[in-house]
This record gives C-alpha cells, structure tokens and sequence, in this order.
C-alpha cells in the first residue's frame, strides 16, 4: 500500500532535479562551449536557476511532507531512506536563503570567468578580487550553516559527511610524513627511469582517439555520455543515462590525457552506475566527493599504472604511435608511467607525491577561512610550502595558486577529498584483489568486466543507502584508514627503485 | 522619475527569460551534443523549465503589475512599448494551462527522437504516432488560444502576429501561378548550367572552413557565438552575446553547407544586433519568423547568389579547392549556384521553386489541422503535391514528408514565415540597392559593413519596438507585397535562361 505523501514527495523531488540538471548543462556548457561574451548572460541564468532550484526545494510544502512522512510508517527501506536524506538535504539547504544561493552562483560564475584570464595571464592579481568575495561567501556559508570549532568543518560537511578538520590533521600528518620519507629514499635512487623518449611531439589526435578506447574498454557507455576537451578536465552528470567527461591533449605530453581519461572515466562509472529506479531522487546520488574520488583515482593509479594494465595497453599505444615507441621497451614503459619526481603541478604529479599537493592547498584553505591568511598572502604561502614539501620553487602565478579551478567554484573543502579518495581506493583495491583472483590476468587483458561488476554492486549501485565509511567498511570489513594506500605505495614504490 | 512597479516586472522578467535561455540551451545541446540513451530525461528536464518559464511568466503577480503600468502613467516610449508588449504576451499565455505546457514540450522532445529514428529508417510509420499527437496538441492549442475562421489561425498568429490562413491563400495563388509559369519556361530553356564538375569529392573539413569564412565575412560575432554540426541546421539564442549557428557538410554536395552558414547566418546577425539594453525583455526579441526569414533568406539567395557575390567568393573557394576547381569559369560557377531545377527536398530546392515546397506543406498543414487529412495520410498528400506543383515521384520518406524536422517540433504554422521571408527579403533588399549605391560593389569585394548597418538601423535593433508590416512598411514606403520578390525572380532568371 502506497504511503500517503511519497508520490508528492518524490513529482517535487524530480522537478528539483530536473532543474539542477539545467544548471549542470549550463555549467558543462560554460567551460566546454560557451563562446567569452556570454559570460555576464551565463552568470544571470546560473543565478537565476540556482536560485530557483534551491527555492523549489526549500519550499515549505516538501518540509511538511517530510514531517508527515517521518518516522515509523511502513515504509520500505528504500523508500524511509529516500525520506531520512531527503530530510538530511532539506535541512542544510533552509539554512541558506535564496539570496546567499544567487550571489554565489554569480561569484562562481564570474569567478571562473577571472580565473581563466588570470591563468591565461599568469597573474594572480587579477583573480584576487573575485577570490576575496568567494572566501568571504564561504566563511558567510559556515556561518549560516553552523559548525563547531573551525568554520572549515562547514565546508567540509558539503563534500564528506561527517568530516572534520581535526580527523584530518593526523592523518595528513602520517601520510606527510611517510610520503616524505618514500620519496626522500626514491629521489636519491640509482634506479632512474629514462625519460628522454618522451621528450617528442605526441600527436593530439592519435592521443584523443587512444584516450577514447581507453574509455570504451573500461566500460563507459557512449550511449549515454561524451567526452569533450575543457582546460580543467572534470565530468558532469544530467542523468545517469548523460554523463560526459572531459579531458585535455598536449602534443609535449603523453601520459597527461590519458590519465585525465581513466580519471574521469572512473568518475563517469560510478555515475553510469547508479540504479534508473533512484532517478531524480537523493538515493540516486553518489555519496561524498571522497568515495567518488575512490573510482577515479582506482582506475587511474591502482589500475591504469600497473604492470598488468600497461602490458596490454603498452602494444595498444604502440600501434597508435609505432615510430615514436619502436625503441621503448616494456619494462621502461612501465617506468616513465610510474616516475616519480616533485612536480609543480598536482594534476600531473605522481602518485607519490600527490597528496603532498592536497595537504598544501588544504592548509591555505583552513587559514584562508579560519581568517589567519588573507588572499593578497597566497602567492606567497603557496610558494613556501611548495618549498617545504617537495622542494621546488613556483615560477609564475600559473604553475602556482592559479593551476586548479576549485577556488574559483568557490569550492573550499573539496581538495582533502582527494586524498581521501587514495585512502579509500586503495582499502577497497586491496579487497577487490582478494574477491577477484584472475584480476590481474584479465586487466592484463584489458577485460575490466569483473572489477566493473564489483564497484557496480559494492559501490555505484548503493548511491546515497550507506555513508562513505560504511560503504568502505561493509566491502572490506574494515574501518576507513590509511594502511592499504601506503602500504601500496611502500611495497610498489619500493620494488621499482630498489629500496 | 520611474515608475513604480516597472523595475519589479523587469526583475521577473529577467527571471523568466533566464529559464527560457535554459531551455533553449537544453534544445540546441539536445541537436547538437546528447547522446542517445538520455532522451527521456531530457524530455522530462525540458518538460519541467518549460513548465516553470509558463509558470513564472503567467503568475498573477505579473498580471497585476501590467495592470498598474498599462495606459498613461508618464512611462518613455520603449517603456509603454515593453509593457504592452509584455501584455500581449501575458495574455496569451494565460491561456495555456502550466499542464498543457509540459505535455507540449514533452510531445515534442519525444517527436524529435522518433522523428530523427524514422527518418533514419525512412519510414513514416515509425513517427506517425509522435506526429499525431503533436497535431491533437495544435489542435488542442488553437481551442486554448482562440480563433475566427480556422484553427490554423492560431498557430499562425504565434509565429507571424495577424497572420491569417485566408490572407495566405490569395497570395500562395499568385506565387504559385508565376513562379510555376517561369519554372516552366527554365526548364525548356537551351540555356542550361554544366553541372558535371560538381560531381566530384568536395572535402568536408575545406567546405567548413569556407562556411566560417563566410561568417566571419558577414560580421557574425565568433566571441558572442559558435558554429556547430546538426541534421537539420538551426539558430540558437540565450542572449544577444550567445547566438549560435548549425550547418552540415556533406562530401557530395559543394553548396549545401555554404548556403546553410549564410542562411543561419543571417537569422543569427539578427539576434547579435538586438539591444543590450532590451535584454531578457520582450523588446530584445525578434519581431516575427517572417522578418527573422527575410534576413536569413536574404543573405542566403539575395546576396549569397548574386554575380557580385561570386566575383569574388568564387576565388576565395578555389583557393580552397585549386584542383577541384581549376576548370571552372565564373560564368560556370555563377550559373551552377543558380541552377534551377525541381528537387524533392526544399533545403536544397532553388529560389524558383522553393515556394512550391512551402505552399505543400502549408496545404498540408491546414488540412491536418483543420481535421479533413488524417496523419497516416501525410505521405500519399505529399507524393500528390509533389507531383502536382513539381512534376516529381516521391521514392522514399526520408526524401518526402520526413525530410524537416518542424513537425517534431510541433511547429505547425511555422512554414509559411519561410515564403513570408521570400517576400519581405525582396522588398527590403529593393530599397537597400536604392539606398546604398555602393552596394554591388561593396558585395564585390566581400564588404558588407554597409548592408549590416542598413539592417541593424532598420530591422534589426528595432526589436519588438514594430509589428513586421510596419518594419517593412517604415523602411520601404509601402505595404508588403509579393511583386519585388516576382520582379526580382522573373528578372534575374530571366536573363539567365534567355527568356
């Protein structure tokens, strides 16, 4: 027997959805077609619809469906866990009004607008400005949200439930510090990779056409999604039956496309994987940016920098690229894909030092929001930990503070996610590797059905039923935590210099 | 001293076209980037915007505020001008329930699906279902909205205001009688066009750069839009700085995607030249698709077809295919892009006989409408008129009745503006040649800064400040007519076929 109210619940549900996936289009289309005048315009109708979006849900009729539909009522338990993250959603978004909402669609919209011409510029001065405001709006946010002890943990919550800047700190500092130590030993190595084959032009077409393989090989379906070229590569979702990624291609620069492929690829399954029945409703939602990074950085590192992997893609690429490679052998393929060397960039930093990149940006952020740094210092602080942690002195504002599109999103609390995500790919890799025995035979195969089939049922198909540590703990029987990643790393890292 | 209440109607305004350019995006990226598996979502989110734009722009709180403002109130001339116009807007839309609204957007995005399947198949039957809703819809419409005489009327009237199916009639007759009279005589003429150099590849990355070219000749504005492939070439617009053109290219016909991107072209110079200051008002709107179509059909043929035109884009097209090309002579290539011939499928059918196309489609359309034809009756109506006006045998329905996409867009009524465009063109681009000596010239040279600024003073920063006889009437002196677009046509085939 249908409970009374939850039809309604769920026609208000899908036109909430109906017009986030118009603000999702119109943001895809911003950095992906839009041509430079229609910024000012875009900028208004992301305003508008936000504000719209939010104001449809944050309408007092859902709140008092909810009320009624609280509790004991014999609903199923798809159907009272809809009703519980319906409730846990509702609840944050009535503490925003639809003013706030508005101006921060507009400050992001305006905001990436600044960050592409400060980019282009390598001048952070230009987007300091537009970065202040976002800064503010997200201390305003916290505010409005609620938090204890630091306004970060606000922001935090948006992206990763339940996350608080003092859980991060520890870990952060083991993972800093055995980080460090990995590649303070790899560094001073005998056991270089050779590089200089690299050093050729790379044809963006082949590349584009390799990165499309890749991508049908690992079971994205392109009935339901494209991939388009976008400056930062990113992936949107408008249903789970059109998700598109995007990536980049550069002639100087074989792995770079690519490795954004596997990453957004990753991203782009879980969202293909979600169930049609969840459509347009929470449950059909992935569950935190942090299990979502789990796919992509799985499939990129633990999966796309394998041995097993690149035996079989290694001869693909080669067929792409038969004169440029025919004197590469395997084994320094294998290698070149896995160097490991302090980089400026965190998009092509490797996996060792990555989360050295996260931790950087991490600290300005708390300081940014907790108000012990202001916009004017962040060249300067970026700088300095880019000495303290890897070494390396930043020689423009373009390979600095401006290399990553987040701030200007207004997106504060997002980076630790990454992070995040290596900890639990690796948790559930580790697991994965024990349920599947013939894994890596057949990923050395490029047959990727197996591993797909058990994200899909363990990760993708749960959407919003389990928060992110109970997904991690049900697939491994274990809590979250930071072993398996450096233990991987360790064990990995260690073989291929020799440690 | 402003007027009260007239900020807070352009505030909601502002609001309702935002959504609008949501959906307008949602359709353009549905024709141009969607993949396959997400056409019932999409159906579903256009469903809902356009639901929500009706919703905002019919809500009483607007109908109160026209009230308030409407009669003397000491408003400026473009200010009364904006709320009548809002006013004949509103009180139409009052008229369709929000129900109605959704059900029509949702017909037509499941119409264009299965339109672009059986057209695909060329089987009529396949859309014959989709097609009989969309006219039950129009059907439906009419009664909503209202009519004297035929409910043709009231379709007509959204896309020509006081356009009337017995004005039509008279003035298809004469179209139809002279234009087949002179169709007759070409076709008897000695004086034909040596088509056989076209029957060759013409490469389809060369004719899309030529199309961009002639874009950026026309003074389209590359950094307020974009030019992309579709099926079925379109003009989209969500803002005067966002006005994007379609075309297609095809290996074996060389004029097909040039007379396209002059075509859109011309609908798309229209939309950059409306008034920043009009923007997300009634008044920053296209008057009519009749004026829209004279623009676009006069860059297309008037222009786009001239001697003058093909002094010089004739060397600038060799330059592209040297070989192709080499033994070509003006003359030849003048000749073969006005060669005249009846063909089955109007986007390709010539200045002579392409009225012949609308005036079937227009019979077609009022009998559907006014209940004497039945849908599964559409293809043997249209291999009959086919006949009848063109001598032809329809072989197939992709090259028939499925041939356009505007019925999957429920755009019953819309055709007719194509003819209407013909006329107004002509009558227009008389009174330019009087009023800018320098023309042909100016065309010879590909200059066309000064025709620009003709329409952009006269038609195209108008806007809805004029009802489309008065735009006509106020440039050229007189009423509009058929005779300029017969004088021209007898005229010019005139002495190309020696008559």
């Amino acid at each position: 027997m249908p409970v009374a109210g939850l039809d309604e619940l769920r026609t208000k549900l899908a036109e909430v959805f109906d017009v986030r996936a118009a603000v999702g289009l119109l943001n895809w289309d911003q950095e992906v077609n839009m041509p430079p005048k229609a910024a000012d315009a875009r900028g208004q109708q992301l305003g508008t619809l936000s504000s719209i979006a939010h104001r449809l849900f944050t309408d007092r009729s859902i709140g008092e469906l909810l009320k009624r539909l609280y509790g004991p009522h014999g609903l199923a338990a798809d159907e009272a866990k809809l009703v519980s993250e319906t409730a846990y959603d509702y609840g944050r978004a009535t503490k925003l009004p639809e003013s706030f909402v508005a101006r921060f669609a507009e400050a992001t919209s305006r905001g990436f607008q600044s960050w592409i011409r400060a980019k282009k510029a390598s001048d952070f001065k230009l987007f300091r400005p537009e970065l202040e405001t976002l800064v503010e709006l997200c201390r305003e946010r916290a505010e409005l949200m609620g938090y204890e002890d630091s306004p970060y943990n606000a922001l935090l919550e948006d992206y990763e439930r339940g996350l608080r800047v003092e859980a991060l700190r520890p870990m952060f500092a083991t993972l800093a510090q055995r980080q460090s130590a990995l590649i303070a030993r790899i560094v001073k190595s005998p056991k270089q990779a050779d590089l200089a084959w690299l050093d050729q032009k790379w044809d963006t077409s082949k590349q584009w056409d390799f990165t499309l393989r890749l991508l049908k090989d690992m079971g994205y379906d392109f009935d339901a999604g494209r991939q388009d070229k976008a400056e930062h590569p990113f992936t949107s979702e408008f249903d789970l039956f059109d998700v598109r990624v995007t990536t980049h291609v550069y002639e100087d620069n074989l792995f770079a496309g690519m490795m954004a492929s596997l990453h957004e690829g990753g991203h782009a399954l879980y969202e293909q994987g979600l169930r049609v029945e969840d459509r347009r409703t929470p449950l059909g939602q992935a569950v935190s940016l942090g299990i979502h990074e789990s796919q992509s950085r799985m499939w990129e590192n633990l999966v796309g920098q394998s041995r097993a992997f690149w035996s079989h893609y290694g001869e693909v690429l080669r067929g792409f690229f038969p004169e440029e490679m025919k004197s590469v052998t395997p084994d320094q393929l294998y290698r070149s894909v896995n160097h490991v060397e302090p980089t400026l960039r965190r998009l092509e930093a490797d996996e060792c030092t990555y989360n050295l990149h996260i931790i950087l940006r991490f600290e300005i952020e708390v300081d940014l929001i907790e108000g012990r740094l202001k916009t004017a210092e962040v060249p300067e602080r970026w700088a300095a930990l880019m000495k303290q942690y890897l070494g390396l002195d930043v020689p423009d504002d373009a390979q600095g503070c401006l290399q990553d599109v987040h701030w200007s999103h207004g997106a504060f609390g997002y980076f630790p996610t990454y992070t995040l995500g290596n900890v639990y790919g690796a948790q559930l890799f580790e697991q994965i590797q024990r349920d599947l025995p013939a894994l890596w035979e057949q990923i050395g195969q490029g047959n990727f059905c197996a591993l797909l089939s058990w994200l899909r049922e363990k990760v993708h198909r749960v959407g919003r039923r389990k928060l992110p540590a109970e997904i991690v703990r049900d697939a491994t029987g274990k809590d979250p935590g930071v072993e398996p990643y450096l233990r991987y790393l360790e064990t990995k890292y260690g073989a291929l210099y020799g440690l």
